[in-house]
């Protein structure tokens, strides 16, 4: 069963400081092996890949057959059913309407001094998407990493994506195909993230390497962090509900389960005011839990995770869920635009009754990797902002420089760094000489 | 001697390259050190990092000498000259205004299925930045980082600062106070970063942590990645200049020195299309070294990474340049603004022959904290938006559920994630019926 709590109990304030400190997912330590793999990958490229892919993934490939040829590609795409296709296209369409307005404005003005200031945008020119293997493989997840690239305008895309024993998902063949991008590699793990931000005999270097990933893909992201560039490390899936009495309990429990479903580490949080709704969710979910395919994996999320918490009120609610700072939230309540203006960190918010998260997973266009383990404090879901970079602008003037050159001089001897100094002095002797 | 290359020449293309891939910092294995001062300092709290403090910066603090009081302020920012004052503030001013600019607006629409879509910026609650101790205690850094989180509406700011033997830099303490931070911690190295990454308690946990620092403070900021937000994992600095015949070698001779000055490890690239200005400017270079206070370290600098480049023509120049990616990049050509628009990888670009980049460090208004060691590959210089986080927003109306819902329900069950599904379908059940 899951944990209930209410905020009107002596002994809220710690069972919530527990449940918002409780670590879900054991961090394997793995990152020897890693460090091991790619140093393998780095200095026998393609081979190293190659003997690696071999014995994590029992497939023989050579060199040449590291990505799927176009012909591979068109065979396996056959397979799609229309209606599977027709709702990926769907997916892609809205995807890359809503990430296309993020493109930001380039910038420029002159101010009181006479200096040009400004910024300019430009996209990463390669990025490489890691995309899993086996359950997790999910076409969703090639268009929501692949979309945003190229709205960017990134130049070479590529996924990286293991076929253990060479299994393939057809689907996330045909979600690179409709994204545009250019290659699939078969490979997976360490291996893939060492090829991507290194570069070997046959897979060009990438810039950027986005995607989710088991430990291993996560602890070879942050090691090759700073020399490619990463999204984020991504942890379990959460939501968080607030719902009113109003709301159907069926609808939330299934909402609740979709997080459930997806890992026994997953999270799902009802808020309510109504301690009455609140019982009522939690009998939904028994019931619902008892037909579920998933049952095994979303009964022990939420068993285990899972949590029932009554508040006074809807502001109180929003003030627990801004403590979690939850990957999604729905606002199941009469106003959830109001209400939404009181939550101050969430990675997505879905307003209303008739917006279940399922919707932003898939069809609704805004992304849906998101920022997970309560880093929606500090960090964004991916954008099309994650694979631009600004440049910023300066020019001066004569006069510019005349007016804010000495104070430049002035901090650059206060710091002791006299060639700045020089610098700008030598250029001002000669404007005032 | 610097080396001199010319891409007329057979051998260009390896030497390039071996520029390029040259290793200018060897990463001090400080790793497993770092991870014990961090557990340390998870365990042991205030208790740690006093003891640490003891330890590694000879000082000797309490749970309440942790922070500077605010008559320690005081008394340190008495002793500051009044031009240094005005220096700093004028820096201040213009930082502000460039940064102001940068905050991005919120969006919302509705799309023709009749969804609201949209997103909204919040600020990160509470940032930490990390100020080196010594010789590269800068204030102008304290500008640069606290300007942007104080203009994207940071609550709380925060400074960790280490006084080795109790030495402190008045004008970092000033340049705190104008930027508008709360409280400065004298504490430094990885139990600093732990400490504001965890909390102590004394020391409240912050959301993201920025600023330079040396192995220890990177290896940490690496490790609490996840946590917090950081930003990036500075590098030793470098420059890039592109000029032509009609520039003083001796102004480009002192640009050039400006980075060389910082650190050994530096790198300063003259890239021109006249063989003879090049030598001009080596020469310039070696007069000015002669007199230079830091001629060691600069010397070193130019010696080891220091390049000059001749290139067919500015076009050349510019491709050259942006595989580089440099951190800084000098524009002194006739049309600066025209070769600007063939850069697509620069951090900071300086445009014609009266913008020194020491401009940029100090006083220009863009940020100085920009990505190193070709970085600008894949990320940006500081800015507002690292102390922003986007939430995306999404409302279904019942009509705009009934237009996109069955694609999202056919894609969850080609994932095999019935309950996602099912919460679609209970609603739309409902709606249909």
């Amino acid at each position: 069963m899951p944990v209930f709590l209410n905020t009107a109990d002596a002994g809220f304030e710690a069972a919530f400081q527990t449940l918002l400190g409780q670590k879900r997912e054991e961090a394997e330590d793995v990152d020897q092996a890693v460090a091991a793999i790619i140093a393998d990958v780095r200095a026998r490229g393609d081979q190293a890949v190659i003997e690696l892919t071999q014995r994590f993934d029992r497939l023989a490939l050579t060199s040449e057959t590291l990505a799927f040829s176009p012909a591979e590609i068109d065979a396996e795409i056959a397979k799609v059913r229309p209606e599977d296709r027709d709702a990926l296209e769907l997916a892609a369409e809205r995807i890359r309407a809503y990430h296309a307005r993020q493109k930001p404005q380039d910038e420029s003005w002159t101010d009181s001094a006479g200096a040009m200031l400004g910024w300019r945008w430009t996209p990463v020119s390669a990025a490489g998407l890691y995309v899993p293997g086996g359950l997790a493989s999910y076409p969703s997840s090639v268009l929501m990493n692949a979309i945003p690239a190229k709205v960017a305008g990134v130049e070479r895309l590529v996924i990286a994506c293991p076929t253990p024993d060479g299994k393939v998902n057809p689907l996330v063949l045909l979600a690179a195909r409709i994204a545009g991008v250019d290659t699939v590699y078969r490979i997976g793990g360490a291996q893939a993230i060492a090829a991507l931000a290194y570069g070997t005999g046959t897979i060009a270097p990438v810039d950027k390497i986005t995607g989710p990933g088991n430990a291993f893909v996560a602890a070879a992201k942050r090691r090759v962090f700073g020399r490619v560039g990463i999204d984020m490390i991504a942890g379990p899936s959460e939501i968080l509900v607030i719902a009113d009495a109003d709301n159907d309990p069926d609808w939330i429990a299934l909402d609740l389960l979709s997080q459930a479903e997806h890992d026994e580490s997953a999270q799902s949080i009802l808020v309510t005011d109504s301690a009455a709704f609140g019982e009522a969710v939690a009998k939904a979910v028994a019931r619902r839990l008892e037909a579920l395919e998933r049952r095994a994996i979303a009964g022990a999320s939420w068993a285990t995770n899972g949590a029932v918490i009554v508040a006074r009120d809807l502001s109180e609610a929003a003030r627990l869920s801004n403590r979690v700072a939850p990957e999604h939230l729905e606002l199941c309540v009469p106003d959830p635009e109001g209400l939404a203006r009181e939550i101050t960190h969430a990675g997505a918010i879905f307003l209303g009754q008739y917006t279940p998260e399922a919707i932003g997973d898939y069809v609704g266009g805004p992304n849906h990797v998101l920022p997970t383990a309560r880093s929606a404090r500090f960090s964004s879901g991916l954008s099309a902002l994650d694979f631009l970079k600004r440049t910023t602008l300066a020019k001066m003037t004569p006069e510019a420089l005349k007016a804010i050159g000495p104070a430049a001089e002035r901090l650059a001897t206060s710091e002791s760094l006299q060639a700045h100094g020089l610098s700008v002095r030598a250029r001002l002797d000669r404007l005032n000489g």
